[in-house]
């Protein structure tokens, strides 16, 4: 693992970008003498880690005393993409746009997506509990289908928070079954992209004894600031 | 309004009983200089206020800085009680524990129990809201039916979180579309006595732009201690 670059922020956060081989990665440490508890954070279907999104939420949970970290997957953000990759994601934003049913190029597009990523991920997981700024347990924020297959075969995974799409591939759905850590679900009511019954459906399947569902009014991106507050107190009750 | 009895509790909420004319009440107030803000909060069909599960929630919602006052409903708890009353109220929890529909019972007693309550509810606010230590915005918590038709003729209701049964006479599930005050609802998604689609649907009803359902695994009294906390949160953002 390899540092690349650095930047203190306002609050005190440390944002650092690094390497792991061919995986780019950033990592967020809070000030803080004990070493933080660990929340690896991805956007749904391999949107780049780069997105002022997720680094708006990773930035505000640092600051809340977790070490935040998040890759980019193969193909997606800054790594090389491949010409089938850019028309895969080009047809499903197309399709999705249209209304259009997207469950065949989900199958084939985000399934692989997810497989690829998973050993990536638990590579970086392995590197960053070397550092000595960072503990365990670990808690896992954002791309449901990733989490889902992550949680599935990675035990250091405490608790997850989940941003509900009602498309998730088959193989995560029927995963979802053998899930048993705490969850935070959320789903957005009126996003079109993602059907409300599936996703309700997806939390009925979750395997957990503690799970709980967060649905607030509006689109994809229309999540309201307090439910990072919520994600953190899910944080809060099992990794600290 | 006359103060029949007090006591200071351990974490300082200071403990009241009270007469309004033929209507008991219980009045808890925070530890505060300032008025504290008001939440009204009411138990499900008219369950008695001295109710161990209400009281433990008044007690805490108090800790926290808010005035929290409750009332028995005409016909129930401390309040004189008819056989007719007696008798609805027994044919329900038959009916609702052997799985029978329950909707016409429901309408039959729990309708005139909203009806008669509100004026009463308004009563009351009327006169806490002259007390010194207490200030505005009121918010509401508890019975959901309660809550809809309070919302729905009261300005002075700023916030309400719902306990989501999925019975709510028919009056109110109309009147949920009336409703534009930031909301919280709590579903149990196992609640055996409350039909989940149901609550779901009135969810979706309310007019309100700012709603938040929380759903949570488990029976109709199962609902994790967490939630008290996202209450407040809900009233921390808009009573404060």
């Amino acid at each position: 693992m390899q540092f690349t670059s650095e930047q203190r922020l306002d609050d005190g956060v440390f944002e650092r970008e690094f390497t792991l081989g061919e995986i780019p990665g950033t990592l967020w440490t809070p000030e803080s003498a004990a070493p933080a508890p660990l929340i690896l954070m991805a956007h749904n279907n391999g949107l780049p880690k780069a997105q002022p999104r997720l680094v708006a939420r990773a930035r505000y949970t640092a600051a809340r005393g977790y070490a935040v970290a998040t890759i980019d997957a193969a193909g997606c953000g800054d790594r090389p993409r491949s010409a089938a990759d850019e028309q895969a994601r080009a047809d499903l934003r197309r399709a999705m746009q249209a209304g259009e049913p997207v469950d065949e190029i989900f199958e084939s597009f985000v399934g692989p997506l997810v497989e690829k990523a998973v050993p990536e991920w638990r590579t970086t997981l392995d590197a960053l509990l070397t550092l000595p700024e960072i503990g365990d347990p670990v808690g896992y924020s954002g791309w449901t289908a990733l989490g889902i297959r992550l949680a599935a075969v990675e035990p250091r995974i405490a608790a997850a928070g989940f941003f509900a799409g009602g498309y998730v591939p088959r193989a995560q759905r029927e995963e979802a079954r053998q899930i048993t850590i705490p969850l935070l679900l959320l789903l957005q009511w009126d996003d079109e992209g993602n059907p409300r019954q599936r996703a309700l459906d997806l939390f009925d399947a979750f395997g957990s004894k503690e799970k709980t569902l967060h649905a607030n009014l509006g689109g994809h991106t229309g999540t309201p600031w307090f439910e990072l507050e919520d994600g953190c107190r899910l944080f809060g009750r099992h990794l600290k």
